[in-house]
């Protein structure tokens, strides 16, 4: 499963300041731990929720440089603003890179589409249009049709697309785990060469124990056809279990990469 | 998912020196420990490896008497030998039993059959024949169309058959996960009324930190269709994630059954 290391989020109060203070050394230093903790890409989220445009693309220009000045890895261009992620697209170095995130809206298809095609990106494309998050696969599955109709025909491949199947919480409507791991189901099978990317912690919000929640539901998700996950690569037990999912999946010939995990003290259980 | 719980079985030592010894008491209260920890079923199996033929009888009748004694719940009747199976019937109190187990062969679908129409008992039934365990789903598969042709044949129901998809080392062949998966989501597909029930300790033969890979297992399984689980209901981790399926399969109508759990402490992260 590829790891997109979602902990550089300006939604969370300490990188916000971070960010605002330029603050590099945190910054880096927690792409570095991502990145040895076996995060693939480092998803750069620095939407403070304030200041002028020219302001927010200032810090995400900033932000690339920053973290791509710590680590080889490549970055995931996290914002809903697309001059934002063009600044950054423009900034980041290196041939792999992931935009996120598009959804089934035909101005955010259109202008962000464009950004992928020129850039050569790959897409998390949400499973959803303007009306918000569907509480039923069918119409997911009808905003990504809409999605790698539009994309495919702009020129890109199936594979750049990453959907994101979404995911409501079980505590309001208990159906929600079976309608996101079904999304991905049927995405994989009407779309064998696109991919599928998912945060998790949206399935457990409003219970205890969450990330109990999110772990078992990372592994039923793998099985189901997840190909990305979003996450906190400094969780040992989900990345233990990542581990595991790719074993048990087939994904770990001879069991070598588990196996040298747990000679390295990385397997928690 | 049913939870049978699978410590009492004399292949353990202290199991077995207790059946000598008619320790009662350590087999109460393990039996008890079992179904305070969620237990729907508790397996018996006397099968000390010696002693001859009216020995194993008055074991197994000894064993169950002895463990009903202590609690309400149904027993699972263990053993390899059709007339300790019959001694175990006979000796049970209640309305609810398994047969632990059957497989495709003539001679045991035969006896032990008919003693599952004489007892009205459920049966675990592996998907194998006397050729041992099958390294693809395919034959595994047609062993379970044996079974349940022969069966229903002798006036038993699907419900009352629970198909063991069985599981191999993935040490040894990284398929095997994905085997035993592919097993179950197909039972479940041809036989919707029939049930499936696993021992998964077998999947991590072979490799470090197997409990972790058991319940990485055993939360695929539940969703690929696994109806009850063979496992150690001690193992508080394990049955956290067991009250995790059910809720992320939406078998925990409002989270109820998760969160009581969790207000009594049994959810452990």
């Amino acid at each position: 499963m590829l790891i997109i290391g979602e902990n550089i989020n300006a939604t969370n109060k300490t990188i916000a300041e971070a960010i605002i203070n330029r603050n590099s050394e945190l910054l880096q230093n927690l792409a570095i731990a991502q990145v040895e903790a076996g995060a693939d890409f480092i998803d750069v989220n620095a939407g403070i929720g304030h200041g002028s445009p020219e302001q927010q693309i200032e810090d995400m220009e900033w932000l690339v440089e920053t973290v791509q000045s710590a680590t080889q890895k490549p970055l995931s261009i996290d914002s809903d603003v697309p001059a934002v992620v063009e600044a950054g697209l423009r900034k980041h170095r290196g041939d792999k890179v992931i935009i996120n995130s598009i959804n089934a809206e035909t101005d955010r298809l259109k202008t962000i589409g464009e950004l992928a095609v020129e850039y050569n990106a790959w897409v998390i494309a949400l499973a959803m249009g303007s009306e918000g998050i569907p509480d039923n696969s069918e119409r997911r599955l009808i905003a990504c049709e809409t999605i790698i109709a539009y994309l495919t025909n702009l020129g890109m491949t199936p594979e750049q697309i990453y959907f994101d199947p979404l995911v409501l919480p079980v505590s309001v409507n208990s159906r929600q785990g079976m309608v996101t791991l079904e999304t991905i189901r049927q995405i994989k099978s009407r779309y064998p060469e696109a991919r599928t990317a998912m945060g998790l912690s949206n399935v457990s919000f409003g219970l205890p124990g969450r990330k109990l929640i999110n772990r078992g539901f990372l592994l039923m998700a793998a099985y189901a056809g997840l190909d990305a996950a979003i996450l906190d690569p400094l969780d040992k037990k989900a990345m233990s279990l990542v581990k595991v999912a790719d074993m048990l999946l087939s994904n770990d010939p001879f069991c070598k990469s588990y196996n040298r995990a747990y000679r390295k003290g990385q397997i928690i259980e």
